[in-house]
């Protein structure tokens, strides 16, 4: 490479990372408003993370299409071709994220229609334990802190335990409050997506650790 | 490049191409398998499903590997380019598509320790049409078929709608018979699997557009 074309290499790469961590706390955002409509049964925030989801899938498309050009044009080689195969990865995952933010607020959304859940069931710990591994897995690849990247991995099964407490006290309670039924099963679907949201944390703690480490570990952890 | 490293390359991508389209075809048979667990409360068949969740597993992490490999040693250009970062991106929907049949089948192993399900509900529509969705995307795949490949993203929002009037009926059913609330969270959750097979096979359709076409259509015929 000429010194030309590896400062412009250079430009691009770092591009690449201005974007993935734009997307990365846009979609931030939009899981803390999504819970924060939950707990608050406020209607009005909804339509933010709406707004916001359209934002994030356009920026999954810039990133796929700025790995390709990087690709094509600068054929880059060890550790820049992993991070930029790697962008293509982080930006599935950072849209899906997106997505189940998406989700949860249509859940909460239609659950604020409904009269006030009684307040037996406590989904709060699922959601902010989900919410920290979201945002612990996207400080870990800004750190490329494979510590920090583990952590995230080990606690998927915490959230998968709560998750699954969680799903058989909403079971009980159907039984017991056939009136409720609505309002539980918005519950059931928001937090088999919070669950979802440790999966894709999850995803990108795999990828900070193939990133700094060169070592692909998914599947080794899971125990479900 | 010289006779040599192209022959080499052409090797390469071929090799590429046979683990995706086994990928593809391990999955189709684990989706079915899933599906007629669920038809024949038969339980003898979930174990088959999670053996070959393992090797598909594997092949997700050889397919990623064998990308970058060819990107680093081959260098390719245009349309090669687009397969091989499509690899990626194709293997990361088979394997969900794995985790989904995966799920379906965990559910129906405790459905089955529980009672007959009356059948006034009927999930089989929701189940084959998603089924169909799967294999017509890898069909589209093979064939490099774009008309196929857009019947499957038209086919989204069909299965979208038969699982939300089947979550309507299931809430109903669950209002009406508490007795039957552990059965009935049980085809909620195969349900809301159901569709995501559908969303993934909707993406494999997306990739395959922009393989042929090189025209990036995510997001545009999405309604939900």
């Amino acid at each position: 490479m000429t010194q030309h074309t590896d400062k412009l290499f250079e430009e691009d790469l770092s591009h690449l990372k201005t974007t993935i961590l734009k997307m990365g706390s846009m979609v931030e955002e939009m899981i803390g408003i999504s819970i924060k409509a939950l707990v608050d049964r406020d209607s009005t925030l909804p339509d933010q993370v709406l707004e916001k989801d359209r934002a994030v899938n356009q920026l999954e498309m810039d990133i796929d299409a700025q790995c390709l050009k990087i690709l094509a044009l600068r054929q880059p080689a060890g550790s820049d071709l992993r991070f930029i195969t790697i962008g293509v990865r982080i930006a599935t995952d950072l849209e899906r994220l997106g997505d189940l933010a998406v989700n949860i607020v249509r859940h909460v959304r239609d659950l604020n229609q409904l009269p006030p859940f009684p307040p037996k069931i406590d989904i709060l710990p699922l959601a902010l334990n989900a919410q920290t591994m979201v945002k612990d897995s996207l400080d870990a690849f800004v750190m490329q802190d494979t510590e920090k990247a583990n952590e995230v991995c080990l606690k998927d099964d915490v959230v998968d335990d709560l998750n699954w407490k969680l799903q058989e006290e909403l079971t009980e309670f159907m039984i017991q409050n056939a009136k409720d039924v609505p309002q539980a099963i918005h519950l059931v679907h928001i937090a088999q997506n919070l669950e979802r949201l440790a999966d894709h944390a999850t995803n990108i703690a795999e990828i900070v650790i193939f990133l700094v480490k060169g070592e692909d570990i998914r599947h080794q952890h899971k125990k479900k």
